[in-house]
Protein backbone atom coordinates (compact mmCIF):
# COMPACT_ATOMS: atom_id res chain seq x y z
CA UNK A 1 0.00 0.00 0.00
CA UNK A 2 3.03 2.68 0.54
CA UNK A 3 5.56 3.56 -1.45
CA UNK A 4 9.03 2.85 0.08
CA UNK A 5 10.55 6.08 -0.38
CA UNK A 6 7.95 8.96 0.30
CA UNK A 7 7.50 11.14 -2.73
CA UNK A 8 4.88 13.41 -1.17
CA UNK A 9 6.44 16.65 1.05
CA UNK A 10 5.25 17.02 4.61
CA UNK A 11 2.57 19.71 4.49
CA UNK A 12 3.86 21.30 7.60
CA UNK A 13 7.26 21.03 9.58
CA UNK A 14 4.72 19.52 12.55
CA UNK A 15 3.70 16.93 10.33
CA UNK A 16 7.28 15.51 9.87
CA UNK A 17 8.70 12.46 11.18
CA UNK A 18 11.59 12.51 13.20
CA UNK A 19 11.67 9.22 14.55
CA UNK A 20 11.79 6.75 11.76
CA UNK A 21 10.97 9.20 9.00
CA UNK A 22 11.44 6.32 6.33
CA UNK A 23 8.25 5.00 7.77
CA UNK A 24 6.43 8.25 6.60
CA UNK A 25 4.01 9.26 4.69
CA UNK A 26 2.62 12.18 3.54
CA UNK A 27 0.03 11.02 0.08
CA UNK A 28 -3.46 11.52 0.97
CA UNK A 29 -3.64 7.86 -0.85
CA UNK A 30 -2.14 6.34 2.01
CA UNK A 31 -3.78 8.46 4.43
CA UNK A 32 -7.23 7.89 3.22
CA UNK A 33 -6.56 4.43 3.32
CA UNK A 34 -5.87 3.91 6.72
CA UNK A 35 -8.47 5.83 8.04
CA UNK A 36 -11.47 4.20 6.01
CA UNK A 37 -10.01 0.72 7.18
CA UNK A 38 -10.43 1.05 10.61
CA UNK A 39 -13.69 2.56 12.55
CA UNK A 40 -12.39 4.18 15.98
CA UNK A 41 -9.88 6.73 16.28
CA UNK A 42 -8.39 8.79 19.35
CA UNK A 43 -9.15 12.65 19.64
CA UNK A 44 -6.68 14.63 21.73
CA UNK A 45 -7.82 18.10 23.22
CA UNK A 46 -6.40 20.56 25.75
CA UNK A 47 -8.64 21.49 28.75
CA UNK A 48 -6.65 23.83 31.68
CA UNK A 49 -3.51 22.46 29.88
CA UNK A 50 -4.09 18.85 30.86
CA UNK A 51 -4.63 16.44 27.35
CA UNK A 52 -7.41 14.76 27.66
CA UNK A 53 -7.72 11.73 24.44
CA UNK A 54 -10.97 10.14 23.87
CA UNK A 55 -11.65 7.28 21.90
CA UNK A 56 -14.59 8.13 19.08
CA UNK A 57 -15.79 6.64 15.95
CA UNK A 58 -14.76 8.67 12.43
CA UNK A 59 -15.52 7.88 9.64
CA UNK A 60 -13.99 10.59 5.60
CA UNK A 61 -16.16 11.92 3.50
CA UNK A 62 -13.47 13.70 0.91
CA UNK A 63 -11.07 16.07 2.36
CA UNK A 64 -12.61 15.40 5.57
CA UNK A 65 -12.68 13.52 8.52
CA UNK A 66 -15.96 13.53 11.14
CA UNK A 67 -16.94 12.66 14.20
CA UNK A 68 -20.15 12.71 16.64
CA UNK A 69 -21.34 13.10 19.73
CA UNK A 70 -23.96 14.44 21.82
CA UNK A 71 -24.49 18.29 21.49
CA UNK A 72 -23.05 18.28 24.96
CA UNK A 73 -20.46 16.11 24.69
CA UNK A 74 -17.36 17.90 26.30
CA UNK A 75 -14.63 16.43 24.10
CA UNK A 76 -16.85 18.03 20.87
CA UNK A 77 -17.75 21.50 22.95
CA UNK A 78 -13.95 21.75 23.37
CA UNK A 79 -13.00 20.70 20.11
CA UNK A 80 -15.14 22.85 17.98
CA UNK A 81 -12.75 26.08 16.70
CA UNK A 82 -9.53 24.54 18.46
CA UNK A 83 -6.67 22.49 17.48
CA UNK A 84 -6.74 19.30 17.96
CA UNK A 85 -5.24 16.13 17.29
CA UNK A 86 -7.07 13.04 15.76
CA UNK A 87 -5.31 9.49 15.87
CA UNK A 88 -5.94 6.31 13.95
CA UNK A 89 -4.16 3.20 14.43
CA UNK A 90 -4.01 -0.08 13.22
CA UNK A 91 -1.97 -3.05 14.62
CA UNK A 92 -1.37 -5.38 11.79
CA UNK A 93 1.29 -7.97 13.64
CA UNK A 94 3.83 -8.49 16.41
CA UNK A 95 7.56 -8.80 15.45
CA UNK A 96 9.91 -11.12 17.36
CA UNK A 97 13.42 -10.37 17.32
CA UNK A 98 16.81 -12.57 18.47
CA UNK A 99 17.43 -8.96 20.83
CA UNK A 100 14.71 -7.25 22.99
CA UNK A 101 15.63 -4.04 21.39
CA UNK A 102 14.61 -5.31 18.42
CA UNK A 103 11.47 -6.27 18.83
CA UNK A 104 9.13 -4.39 17.02
CA UNK A 105 5.08 -4.35 15.85
CA UNK A 106 3.46 -3.59 12.13
CA UNK A 107 0.82 -1.18 12.21
CA UNK A 108 -0.38 1.84 10.02
CA UNK A 109 -1.60 5.22 11.62
CA UNK A 110 -2.44 8.80 10.74
CA UNK A 111 -2.04 11.67 12.62
CA UNK A 112 -4.09 14.59 11.66
CA UNK A 113 -3.69 18.57 13.20
CA UNK A 114 -6.05 21.04 12.96
CA UNK A 115 -9.46 23.03 14.13
CA UNK A 116 -12.31 21.31 14.22
CA UNK A 117 -15.38 22.88 13.52
CA UNK A 118 -19.86 22.26 14.52
CA UNK A 119 -21.23 21.81 11.60
CA UNK A 120 -24.33 24.13 12.04
CA UNK A 121 -26.30 23.80 9.50
CA UNK A 122 -29.03 21.16 9.96
CA UNK A 123 -29.18 19.39 6.59
CA UNK A 124 -25.88 19.08 5.97
CA UNK A 125 -25.60 17.57 9.92
CA UNK A 126 -28.54 15.28 8.91
CA UNK A 127 -26.07 14.38 5.69
CA UNK A 128 -23.09 13.67 7.46
CA UNK A 129 -24.74 11.37 10.27
CA UNK A 130 -26.21 9.31 7.19
CA UNK A 131 -22.63 9.52 5.64
CA UNK A 132 -21.78 7.75 8.77
CA UNK A 133 -24.40 4.64 8.87
CA UNK A 134 -23.76 4.37 5.41
CA UNK A 135 -20.34 4.19 5.43
CA UNK A 136 -20.72 1.14 7.97
CA UNK A 137 -23.67 -0.62 6.91
CA UNK A 138 -24.27 0.81 3.09
CA UNK A 139 -27.90 0.66 2.22
CA UNK A 140 -29.38 0.64 5.72
CA UNK A 141 -30.12 4.57 6.45
CA UNK A 142 -33.63 4.10 4.07
CA UNK A 143 -34.35 0.84 6.29
CA UNK A 144 -34.37 2.92 9.44
CA UNK A 145 -37.33 4.68 11.52
CA UNK A 146 -36.54 8.00 9.84
CA UNK A 147 -34.40 10.68 11.94
CA UNK A 148 -36.40 12.96 14.23
CA UNK A 149 -35.69 17.10 14.40
CA UNK A 150 -35.01 16.09 18.50
CA UNK A 151 -32.35 13.73 17.46
CA UNK A 152 -30.50 15.75 15.26
CA UNK A 153 -30.87 18.74 17.79
CA UNK A 154 -28.90 16.27 20.20
CA UNK A 155 -26.25 15.58 18.12
CA UNK A 156 -23.23 17.36 17.36
CA UNK A 157 -20.66 16.29 14.34
CA UNK A 158 -17.15 17.96 13.66
CA UNK A 159 -15.38 17.79 10.83
CA UNK A 160 -11.46 18.32 10.49
CA UNK A 161 -9.97 18.58 7.42
CA UNK A 162 -7.35 16.37 6.07
CA UNK A 163 -4.85 19.48 4.97
CA UNK A 164 -1.93 18.86 7.71
CA UNK A 165 -1.91 14.61 8.38
CA UNK A 166 0.66 12.18 8.27
CA UNK A 167 0.97 8.76 8.11
CA UNK A 168 3.24 5.86 8.94
CA UNK A 169 3.62 2.50 8.15
CA UNK A 170 5.89 -0.50 8.90
CA UNK A 171 5.30 -4.05 7.54
CA UNK A 172 7.77 -6.91 7.22
CA UNK A 173 9.99 -9.48 10.18
CA UNK A 174 12.38 -8.29 12.48
CA UNK A 175 15.68 -6.10 11.41
CA UNK A 176 18.21 -8.16 13.62
CA UNK A 177 21.87 -7.22 13.94
CA UNK A 178 23.58 -9.08 11.50
CA UNK A 179 25.66 -10.76 14.26
CA UNK A 180 22.36 -12.54 16.01
CA UNK A 181 20.87 -14.17 13.00
CA UNK A 182 22.32 -17.89 14.21
CA UNK A 183 20.41 -17.10 17.69
CA UNK A 184 18.60 -19.96 18.58
CA UNK A 185 14.96 -18.46 19.45
CA UNK A 186 12.13 -18.30 16.99
CA UNK A 187 11.47 -14.87 15.56
CA UNK A 188 9.23 -13.71 12.94
CA UNK A 189 5.61 -11.87 12.97
CA UNK A 190 2.47 -13.00 14.32
CA UNK A 191 -0.14 -11.92 12.13
CA UNK A 192 -3.43 -9.69 14.03
CA UNK A 193 -6.49 -8.74 12.20
CA UNK A 194 -9.73 -7.47 13.58
CA UNK A 195 -12.42 -11.00 13.12
CA UNK A 196 -16.06 -10.14 12.91
CA UNK A 197 -18.02 -12.52 14.99
CA UNK A 198 -21.37 -14.20 14.04
CA UNK A 199 -24.07 -10.70 13.87
CA UNK A 200 -26.56 -11.55 16.57
CA UNK A 201 -30.30 -10.44 16.24
CA UNK A 202 -31.95 -9.29 19.23
CA UNK A 203 -35.34 -10.46 19.78
CA UNK A 204 -37.70 -7.95 18.02
CA UNK A 205 -35.70 -9.05 15.21
CA UNK A 206 -38.52 -10.56 13.28
CA UNK A 207 -37.33 -13.64 11.51
CA UNK A 208 -35.59 -14.11 8.61
CA UNK A 209 -34.62 -10.46 8.18
CA UNK A 210 -31.31 -10.63 6.74
CA UNK A 211 -27.98 -8.77 8.48
CA UNK A 212 -26.56 -5.96 7.31
CA UNK A 213 -24.37 -5.84 4.60
CA UNK A 214 -20.95 -4.53 5.96
CA UNK A 215 -18.88 -1.17 4.93
CA UNK A 216 -15.09 -1.10 3.99
CA UNK A 217 -13.99 0.24 7.91
CA UNK A 218 -16.11 -2.96 9.84
CA UNK A 219 -16.45 -5.91 6.51
CA UNK A 220 -13.24 -8.40 6.65
CA UNK A 221 -10.30 -8.36 4.79
CA UNK A 222 -10.97 -10.21 1.58
CA UNK A 223 -9.40 -13.83 2.03
CA UNK A 224 -8.80 -13.72 5.58
CA UNK A 225 -11.39 -16.44 6.87
CA UNK B 1 -16.60 -8.04 34.26
CA UNK B 2 -18.19 -4.98 35.78
CA UNK B 3 -20.44 -4.54 38.03
CA UNK B 4 -23.99 -2.53 36.78
CA UNK B 5 -23.87 -0.23 39.81
CA UNK B 6 -20.43 1.79 40.89
CA UNK B 7 -19.14 1.32 44.47
CA UNK B 8 -15.81 2.92 44.01
CA UNK B 9 -16.10 6.23 43.93
CA UNK B 10 -13.78 9.00 41.26
CA UNK B 11 -10.40 9.75 42.74
CA UNK B 12 -11.21 13.15 41.41
CA UNK B 13 -13.27 15.21 39.58
CA UNK B 14 -11.64 15.13 36.21
CA UNK B 15 -11.94 11.68 36.09
CA UNK B 16 -15.69 11.89 37.08
CA UNK B 17 -18.02 10.50 33.84
CA UNK B 18 -20.50 13.54 32.64
CA UNK B 19 -21.91 11.28 29.92
CA UNK B 20 -23.49 8.00 30.07
CA UNK B 21 -21.84 8.09 34.03
CA UNK B 22 -23.66 4.58 34.41
CA UNK B 23 -21.27 3.09 32.32
CA UNK B 24 -18.38 4.46 34.65
CA UNK B 25 -15.60 2.36 36.67
CA UNK B 26 -13.04 3.62 39.08
CA UNK B 27 -12.12 0.02 41.06
CA UNK B 28 -9.03 -0.88 40.25
CA UNK B 29 -10.42 -4.44 39.57
CA UNK B 30 -12.17 -3.36 36.19
CA UNK B 31 -8.98 -0.77 35.20
CA UNK B 32 -6.33 -3.42 35.55
CA UNK B 33 -8.94 -5.98 33.83
CA UNK B 34 -8.86 -3.62 30.52
CA UNK B 35 -5.16 -2.32 30.58
CA UNK B 36 -4.12 -6.05 30.61
CA UNK B 37 -6.37 -6.78 27.66
CA UNK B 38 -5.30 -4.94 25.27
CA UNK B 39 -1.44 -3.85 24.32
CA UNK B 40 -1.99 -0.79 22.82
CA UNK B 41 -2.38 3.19 24.48
CA UNK B 42 -2.58 6.17 22.66
CA UNK B 43 -0.38 8.80 25.02
CA UNK B 44 -1.59 12.60 24.72
CA UNK B 45 0.61 15.03 25.65
CA UNK B 46 0.87 19.52 24.84
CA UNK B 47 3.79 20.99 22.68
CA UNK B 48 3.42 24.81 22.17
CA UNK B 49 -0.66 24.27 23.17
CA UNK B 50 -0.77 21.89 20.51
CA UNK B 51 -2.68 17.88 21.66
CA UNK B 52 -0.84 15.45 20.29
CA UNK B 53 -1.65 12.16 20.46
CA UNK B 54 0.87 9.28 19.66
CA UNK B 55 0.06 5.28 19.45
CA UNK B 56 2.30 3.11 21.89
CA UNK B 57 2.82 -0.16 23.32
CA UNK B 58 1.93 -0.04 26.84
CA UNK B 59 2.11 -2.48 30.04
CA UNK B 60 1.42 -2.91 33.64
CA UNK B 61 3.53 -3.65 36.38
CA UNK B 62 0.95 -3.50 39.99
CA UNK B 63 0.44 0.37 40.23
CA UNK B 64 1.78 1.28 37.09
CA UNK B 65 1.41 1.67 33.46
CA UNK B 66 4.67 1.61 31.40
CA UNK B 67 5.47 2.82 28.00
CA UNK B 68 8.82 2.86 25.98
CA UNK B 69 10.88 4.41 22.94
CA UNK B 70 13.89 5.94 21.75
CA UNK B 71 15.57 7.48 24.55
CA UNK B 72 15.32 11.12 22.16
CA UNK B 73 11.62 10.18 21.36
CA UNK B 74 9.86 13.25 21.31
CA UNK B 75 6.34 12.45 23.86
CA UNK B 76 8.12 10.76 25.61
CA UNK B 77 10.58 13.45 26.65
CA UNK B 78 7.73 15.74 26.54
CA UNK B 79 5.72 13.31 28.89
CA UNK B 80 8.38 13.11 31.55
CA UNK B 81 7.20 15.20 34.68
CA UNK B 82 4.17 17.05 33.09
CA UNK B 83 0.34 15.90 33.16
CA UNK B 84 -0.10 13.35 29.99
CA UNK B 85 -3.23 11.42 29.68
CA UNK B 86 -3.09 7.62 28.35
CA UNK B 87 -6.18 5.95 26.77
CA UNK B 88 -6.73 2.10 26.00
CA UNK B 89 -9.54 1.40 24.37
CA UNK B 90 -11.22 -2.41 23.27
CA UNK B 91 -13.63 -2.20 20.28
CA UNK B 92 -16.20 -5.45 21.59
CA UNK B 93 -18.72 -5.07 18.69
CA UNK B 94 -21.10 -2.44 16.61
CA UNK B 95 -24.49 -2.29 18.13
CA UNK B 96 -27.28 -1.75 15.48
CA UNK B 97 -30.43 -0.24 16.04
CA UNK B 98 -33.70 0.68 14.30
CA UNK B 99 -33.32 4.17 14.24
CA UNK B 100 -29.81 6.07 13.24
CA UNK B 101 -29.21 7.48 16.45
CA UNK B 102 -29.56 4.27 18.67
CA UNK B 103 -26.95 2.94 16.89
CA UNK B 104 -23.72 1.99 19.20
CA UNK B 105 -21.03 0.09 20.48
CA UNK B 106 -19.49 -2.42 23.02
CA UNK B 107 -16.53 -1.27 24.42
CA UNK B 108 -14.04 -1.62 26.91
CA UNK B 109 -11.82 1.99 28.04
CA UNK B 110 -9.52 3.40 30.54
CA UNK B 111 -8.48 6.79 30.56
CA UNK B 112 -5.55 7.70 32.97
CA UNK B 113 -4.27 11.19 33.79
CA UNK B 114 -1.24 12.31 35.63
CA UNK B 115 1.98 13.15 35.43
CA UNK B 116 4.48 10.59 33.78
CA UNK B 117 8.29 9.74 35.08
CA UNK B 118 11.39 8.48 33.20
CA UNK B 119 12.85 6.03 34.99
CA UNK B 120 16.65 6.75 35.19
CA UNK B 121 18.14 4.00 36.93
CA UNK B 122 19.58 1.37 34.86
CA UNK B 123 18.87 -1.67 36.60
CA UNK B 124 15.20 -0.12 37.13
CA UNK B 125 15.10 0.55 33.28
CA UNK B 126 16.12 -3.13 32.74
CA UNK B 127 13.96 -5.03 34.88
CA UNK B 128 10.51 -3.26 33.51
CA UNK B 129 11.57 -4.06 29.64
CA UNK B 130 11.89 -7.41 31.00
CA UNK B 131 8.78 -7.10 31.99
CA UNK B 132 7.22 -5.80 28.79
CA UNK B 133 8.94 -8.62 26.90
CA UNK B 134 7.89 -11.33 29.40
CA UNK B 135 3.86 -9.81 29.41
CA UNK B 136 3.63 -10.50 25.89
CA UNK B 137 6.20 -13.59 25.82
CA UNK B 138 6.10 -15.46 29.10
CA UNK B 139 9.61 -17.18 29.20
CA UNK B 140 11.19 -15.14 26.38
CA UNK B 141 13.31 -13.11 28.01
CA UNK B 142 16.03 -15.44 28.71
CA UNK B 143 15.97 -17.08 25.81
CA UNK B 144 17.06 -13.69 23.66
CA UNK B 145 20.28 -12.58 23.08
CA UNK B 146 21.53 -10.38 26.39
CA UNK B 147 20.38 -6.81 25.94
CA UNK B 148 23.77 -4.47 26.23
CA UNK B 149 24.08 -1.58 27.89
CA UNK B 150 24.01 0.80 24.44
CA UNK B 151 20.62 -0.90 23.94
CA UNK B 152 19.27 0.39 27.83
CA UNK B 153 21.04 3.55 26.98
CA UNK B 154 19.23 4.27 23.78
CA UNK B 155 15.62 3.28 25.66
CA UNK B 156 13.33 5.44 27.70
CA UNK B 157 10.68 3.87 30.13
CA UNK B 158 8.45 5.70 31.55
CA UNK B 159 5.94 5.13 34.23
CA UNK B 160 2.67 6.53 34.93
CA UNK B 161 0.78 5.78 38.52
CA UNK B 162 -3.06 4.47 38.27
CA UNK B 163 -3.95 6.82 40.66
CA UNK B 164 -6.42 8.77 39.22
CA UNK B 165 -7.83 6.94 36.48
CA UNK B 166 -11.39 5.80 34.99
CA UNK B 167 -12.64 2.91 32.91
CA UNK B 168 -16.41 3.26 30.54
CA UNK B 169 -17.86 -0.29 29.77
CA UNK B 170 -20.81 -0.88 27.71
CA UNK B 171 -22.14 -3.96 26.31
CA UNK B 172 -25.26 -5.43 25.39
CA UNK B 173 -28.04 -4.96 22.40
CA UNK B 174 -29.55 -1.81 21.31
CA UNK B 175 -31.18 0.34 23.87
CA UNK B 176 -34.55 1.09 20.88
CA UNK B 177 -37.29 3.51 22.16
CA UNK B 178 -40.39 1.14 22.37
CA UNK B 179 -41.74 2.58 20.08
CA UNK B 180 -39.48 1.62 17.47
CA UNK B 181 -39.99 -2.17 18.24
CA UNK B 182 -41.99 -3.51 15.76
CA UNK B 183 -39.81 -1.38 12.95
CA UNK B 184 -38.70 -4.37 10.50
CA UNK B 185 -34.85 -3.82 10.16
CA UNK B 186 -32.37 -6.29 11.39
CA UNK B 187 -30.99 -5.08 14.95
CA UNK B 188 -28.55 -6.16 17.27
CA UNK B 189 -24.85 -6.93 17.87
CA UNK B 190 -21.94 -7.96 15.28
CA UNK B 191 -19.05 -9.29 17.92
CA UNK B 192 -15.62 -7.46 17.12
CA UNK B 193 -12.42 -9.26 18.31
CA UNK B 194 -8.64 -9.10 17.65
CA UNK B 195 -7.41 -12.70 15.55
CA UNK B 196 -4.04 -14.35 15.45
CA UNK B 197 -3.18 -15.05 12.19
CA UNK B 198 -0.35 -18.14 12.11
CA UNK B 199 3.00 -17.21 13.23
CA UNK B 200 5.25 -16.92 10.14
CA UNK B 201 9.15 -17.73 10.94
CA UNK B 202 11.68 -15.63 9.47
CA UNK B 203 14.52 -17.47 7.26
CA UNK B 204 17.00 -17.37 9.93
CA UNK B 205 15.03 -19.51 12.38
CA UNK B 206 16.23 -22.95 12.86
CA UNK B 207 13.56 -25.33 11.34
CA UNK B 208 11.53 -27.23 14.17
CA UNK B 209 11.86 -23.84 16.84
CA UNK B 210 9.15 -23.98 18.23
CA UNK B 211 6.76 -20.57 19.10
CA UNK B 212 6.16 -18.24 21.35
CA UNK B 213 3.96 -18.51 24.35
CA UNK B 214 1.87 -15.50 24.27
CA UNK B 215 1.04 -13.24 27.31
CA UNK B 216 -2.54 -12.42 27.88
CA UNK B 217 -2.53 -9.23 26.41
CA UNK B 218 -2.18 -11.05 22.90
CA UNK B 219 -3.12 -14.49 23.48
CA UNK B 220 -6.81 -15.08 21.93
CA UNK B 221 -9.89 -15.51 24.30
CA UNK B 222 -10.23 -18.72 25.09
CA UNK B 223 -13.02 -20.50 23.24
CA UNK B 224 -13.03 -17.93 20.26
CA UNK B 225 -11.27 -19.88 18.15
C1 LIG C 1 0.41 0.29 16.86
C2 LIG C 1 1.60 1.14 17.15
C3 LIG C 1 2.44 0.84 18.22
C4 LIG C 1 3.58 1.61 18.49
N1 LIG C 1 4.36 1.31 19.57
C5 LIG C 1 5.43 2.09 19.87
C6 LIG C 1 6.23 1.86 21.02
O1 LIG C 1 5.95 0.96 21.84
N2 LIG C 1 7.30 2.66 21.24
C7 LIG C 1 7.62 3.68 20.37
O2 LIG C 1 8.62 4.36 20.60
N3 LIG C 1 6.86 3.94 19.29
C8 LIG C 1 5.78 3.18 19.03
N4 LIG C 1 5.03 3.45 17.91
C9 LIG C 1 5.42 4.59 17.06
C10 LIG C 1 4.89 5.89 17.70
O3 LIG C 1 3.54 6.08 17.32
C11 LIG C 1 5.71 7.12 17.28
O4 LIG C 1 5.75 7.19 15.88
C12 LIG C 1 7.13 7.07 17.82
O5 LIG C 1 7.09 6.74 19.19
C13 LIG C 1 7.83 8.41 17.65
O6 LIG C 1 7.19 9.37 18.51
P1 LIG C 1 7.70 10.88 18.56
O7 LIG C 1 6.78 11.62 19.48
O8 LIG C 1 9.17 10.95 18.85
O9 LIG C 1 7.37 11.29 17.05
P2 LIG C 1 8.04 12.33 16.04
O10 LIG C 1 8.67 11.57 14.93
O11 LIG C 1 8.81 13.39 16.76
O12 LIG C 1 6.68 13.00 15.49
C14 LIG C 1 6.70 14.12 14.59
C15 LIG C 1 5.47 14.06 13.72
O13 LIG C 1 5.52 12.86 12.94
C16 LIG C 1 4.21 12.33 12.77
N5 LIG C 1 4.09 11.00 13.43
C17 LIG C 1 4.81 10.50 14.47
N6 LIG C 1 4.36 9.26 14.81
C18 LIG C 1 3.33 8.99 13.98
C19 LIG C 1 2.46 7.89 13.85
N7 LIG C 1 2.55 6.78 14.64
N8 LIG C 1 1.50 7.94 12.88
C20 LIG C 1 1.38 9.01 12.07
N9 LIG C 1 2.18 10.09 12.15
C21 LIG C 1 3.14 10.08 13.10
C22 LIG C 1 3.26 13.31 13.44
O14 LIG C 1 2.79 14.24 12.47
C23 LIG C 1 4.15 13.98 14.48
O15 LIG C 1 3.64 15.24 14.83
C24 LIG C 1 3.88 2.71 17.64
C25 LIG C 1 3.01 3.03 16.58
C26 LIG C 1 1.88 2.28 16.34
C27 LIG C 1 0.95 2.67 15.23
C1 LIG D 1 -14.57 2.21 21.13
C2 LIG D 1 -15.30 3.46 21.57
C3 LIG D 1 -16.06 4.20 20.63
C4 LIG D 1 -16.75 5.35 21.05
N1 LIG D 1 -17.46 6.07 20.11
C5 LIG D 1 -18.09 7.21 20.48
C6 LIG D 1 -18.74 8.05 19.52
O1 LIG D 1 -18.71 7.78 18.30
N2 LIG D 1 -19.37 9.17 19.97
C7 LIG D 1 -19.39 9.50 21.29
O2 LIG D 1 -19.99 10.52 21.66
N3 LIG D 1 -18.74 8.76 22.21
C8 LIG D 1 -18.10 7.64 21.83
N4 LIG D 1 -17.44 6.88 22.78
C9 LIG D 1 -17.47 7.34 24.19
C10 LIG D 1 -16.40 8.43 24.36
O3 LIG D 1 -15.14 7.81 24.60
C11 LIG D 1 -16.73 9.37 25.53
O4 LIG D 1 -16.93 8.61 26.69
C12 LIG D 1 -17.97 10.20 25.25
O5 LIG D 1 -17.89 10.76 23.96
C13 LIG D 1 -18.10 11.33 26.28
O6 LIG D 1 -17.04 12.27 26.08
P1 LIG D 1 -16.88 13.56 26.97
O7 LIG D 1 -15.65 14.28 26.54
O8 LIG D 1 -18.16 14.36 26.98
O9 LIG D 1 -16.64 12.84 28.38
P2 LIG D 1 -16.99 13.24 29.90
O10 LIG D 1 -18.01 12.30 30.42
O11 LIG D 1 -17.20 14.73 30.05
O12 LIG D 1 -15.55 12.86 30.56
C14 LIG D 1 -15.26 13.14 31.94
C15 LIG D 1 -14.28 12.10 32.43
O13 LIG D 1 -14.90 10.82 32.34
C16 LIG D 1 -13.93 9.84 32.00
N5 LIG D 1 -14.25 9.23 30.67
C17 LIG D 1 -14.96 9.76 29.65
N6 LIG D 1 -14.99 8.92 28.60
C18 LIG D 1 -14.26 7.83 28.97
C19 LIG D 1 -13.92 6.63 28.31
N7 LIG D 1 -14.33 6.35 27.03
N8 LIG D 1 -13.16 5.73 28.98
C20 LIG D 1 -12.73 5.96 30.24
N9 LIG D 1 -13.03 7.10 30.91
C21 LIG D 1 -13.80 8.02 30.28
C22 LIG D 1 -12.60 10.55 31.92
O14 LIG D 1 -11.93 10.47 33.16
C23 LIG D 1 -13.00 11.98 31.59
O15 LIG D 1 -12.01 12.89 32.00
C24 LIG D 1 -16.72 5.74 22.40
C25 LIG D 1 -15.94 5.02 23.32
C26 LIG D 1 -15.23 3.90 22.92
C27 LIG D 1 -14.37 3.16 23.92
C1 LIG E 1 8.01 -7.12 22.87
C2 LIG E 1 8.57 -6.00 23.24
C3 LIG E 1 8.65 -4.77 22.36
C4 LIG E 1 7.78 -4.29 21.42
C5 LIG E 1 6.47 -4.92 20.96
C6 LIG E 1 8.33 -3.06 20.92
C7 LIG E 1 7.72 -2.26 19.97
C8 LIG E 1 8.22 -1.07 19.49
C9 LIG E 1 7.64 -0.28 18.45
C10 LIG E 1 6.36 -0.61 17.70
C11 LIG E 1 8.44 0.79 18.25
C12 LIG E 1 8.22 1.91 17.24
C13 LIG E 1 9.03 1.76 15.99
C14 LIG E 1 8.73 2.90 15.03
O1 LIG E 1 8.68 4.08 15.46
O2 LIG E 1 8.47 2.64 13.84
C15 LIG E 1 9.51 0.68 19.18
C16 LIG E 1 10.54 1.59 19.28
C17 LIG E 1 11.62 1.40 20.09
N1 LIG E 1 11.86 0.37 20.96
FE1 LIG E 1 10.68 -1.19 21.30
N2 LIG E 1 9.51 -2.81 21.54
C18 LIG E 1 9.75 -3.85 22.43
C19 LIG E 1 10.82 -3.99 23.26
C20 LIG E 1 11.85 -3.12 23.35
C21 LIG E 1 12.96 -3.27 24.26
C22 LIG E 1 13.13 -4.39 25.28
C23 LIG E 1 13.77 -2.20 24.04
C24 LIG E 1 15.05 -1.86 24.73
C25 LIG E 1 16.14 -2.48 24.73
C26 LIG E 1 13.17 -1.40 22.99
C27 LIG E 1 13.69 -0.23 22.48
C28 LIG E 1 13.08 0.57 21.55
C29 LIG E 1 13.65 1.79 21.03
C30 LIG E 1 14.99 2.41 21.42
C31 LIG E 1 12.73 2.30 20.10
C32 LIG E 1 12.84 3.58 19.29
C33 LIG E 1 13.14 3.42 17.83
C34 LIG E 1 13.22 4.82 17.23
O3 LIG E 1 12.33 5.67 17.51
O4 LIG E 1 14.19 5.11 16.50
N3 LIG E 1 12.01 -1.98 22.60
N4 LIG E 1 9.37 -0.46 19.93
C1 LIG F 1 -23.62 3.50 13.00
C2 LIG F 1 -23.63 4.70 13.46
C3 LIG F 1 -23.35 5.09 14.88
C4 LIG F 1 -22.50 4.53 15.81
C5 LIG F 1 -21.61 3.31 15.62
C6 LIG F 1 -22.57 5.32 17.00
C7 LIG F 1 -21.85 5.10 18.14
C8 LIG F 1 -21.92 5.85 19.29
C9 LIG F 1 -21.21 5.57 20.52
C10 LIG F 1 -20.27 4.40 20.75
C11 LIG F 1 -21.55 6.51 21.41
C12 LIG F 1 -21.03 6.63 22.85
C13 LIG F 1 -22.01 6.11 23.86
C14 LIG F 1 -21.41 6.23 25.24
O1 LIG F 1 -20.85 7.31 25.58
O2 LIG F 1 -21.44 5.24 26.02
C15 LIG F 1 -22.44 7.40 20.74
C16 LIG F 1 -23.01 8.50 21.33
C17 LIG F 1 -23.97 9.26 20.73
N1 LIG F 1 -24.48 9.14 19.45
FE1 LIG F 1 -23.95 7.78 18.11
N2 LIG F 1 -23.48 6.32 16.80
C18 LIG F 1 -23.97 6.20 15.52
C19 LIG F 1 -24.92 7.00 14.90
C20 LIG F 1 -25.50 8.09 15.48
C21 LIG F 1 -26.43 8.94 14.83
C22 LIG F 1 -26.90 8.80 13.39
C23 LIG F 1 -26.79 9.87 15.74
C24 LIG F 1 -27.73 11.04 15.55
C25 LIG F 1 -28.97 11.02 15.34
C26 LIG F 1 -26.07 9.61 16.96
C27 LIG F 1 -26.15 10.33 18.12
C28 LIG F 1 -25.42 10.11 19.28
C29 LIG F 1 -25.52 10.90 20.47
C30 LIG F 1 -26.46 12.08 20.71
C31 LIG F 1 -24.62 10.35 21.40
C32 LIG F 1 -24.34 10.83 22.81
C33 LIG F 1 -24.86 9.95 23.92
C34 LIG F 1 -24.47 10.63 25.24
O3 LIG F 1 -23.28 11.04 25.38
O4 LIG F 1 -25.35 10.79 26.12
N3 LIG F 1 -25.30 8.51 16.77
N4 LIG F 1 -22.66 6.98 19.46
Amino acid sequence: MSPSVETTPPPSDRVRLRRKPGRGHHDRATIDAILDAAPLCHVGVVVDGQPYVTPTFHWREGDHLYIHGASKNRTLSVADGTEVCVTVSILDGLVLARSAMHHSANFRSVMILGRAHRIEDPDTKRARLKGFIESLYPGRWDALRPMTDTELKATAVLSLALDEASAKVRDGGPMDDEADLSWPVWSGVIPLRTALGAAVADAHTPAGTPPPALGMAVAPIPGSD
